[in-house]
């Protein structure tokens, strides 16, 4: 699999986030915890490359733009699923009880998430940094907005 | 992004393979460890649902086998990275030293596990279950295999 030959569509994108968490199955409460604390850091690793590169920390590749980029939109459906029902609890985690108690403020965060990470994949393909710079702000800023609400420090 | 937008190509895939670690950068060796450990968790997570489809724990589900089997190739690619020189301490793990003195056997059963996780989504797509227990079965050996040399219990 090459994430190069990813098809995104910022349209479709939006029509069908939150669709994969319906599929979603954990053995138990901790599984759930890890799996959503997992695949946060990834996109968050992947995430902070892009970052560097617009905020001057790393020269700026084109290139890596657009594979950091494609590997968060591939992945920004994901981390949603492990917060389910019962899963307040059942390991070592961050996420404040609003998340369980304000779902629909928490699912729209994580709606904004990825049709933001959509927009910044879309935007990398053009190989211009100044695009890349214009989607990147929402898109972090989408995350911090999330980590403020429902992140304990 | 929707996962079922993704296109897969079986015959780039294997050309283009193990392309995203050159683009990879880590802070520290114990990020590089957690980042290898988060994305083969989700990999897992999400292989284990076919798996269980294929042995026939979860009732058949053309689309979610699908969907599944997308992030498991979508994500393939990106454990390898967080293999690099120096990332055989900083964190709790169980890599083998092996890892990193037997370099071309692990990027070989790495290259294996990518080409046949390209081959299990795209049997997946056909939407039948004979076909995905085809391509499931050396997938899943090629975990097992890369444990079992890679990896203490």
């Amino acid at each position: 699999m090459t994430l190069k030959t990813l098809v995104f569509s910022v349209a479709t994108a939006a029509a069908t986030v939150l669709a994969l968490p319906a599929n979603a199955q954990f053995a138990k409460a901790e599984d759930a915890i890890k799996y959503r604390q997992s695949s946060l850091f990834v996109i968050g690793e992947h995430f902070g490359r892009i970052g560097a590169m617009v905020n001057g920390k790393l020269p700026f590749d084109a290139k890596a733009a657009q594979e950091n980029a494609d590997i968060v939109a591939a992945m920004a459906a994901l981390p949603w699923a492990g917060f389910g029902p019962g899963t307040d609890k059942g390991a070592k985690h961050k996420a404040k009880p609003s998340v369980w108690t304000e779902q629909a403020k928490f699912k729209e965060h994580a709606q904004t998430f990825q049709t933001e990470a959509a927009k910044l994949a879309a935007a990398t393909k053009s190989g211009d940094l100044a695009q890349i710079k214009t989607a990147f702000g929402p898109a972090a800023q989408s995350c911090k907005t999330c980590h403020d609400a429902f992140r304990n420090r």
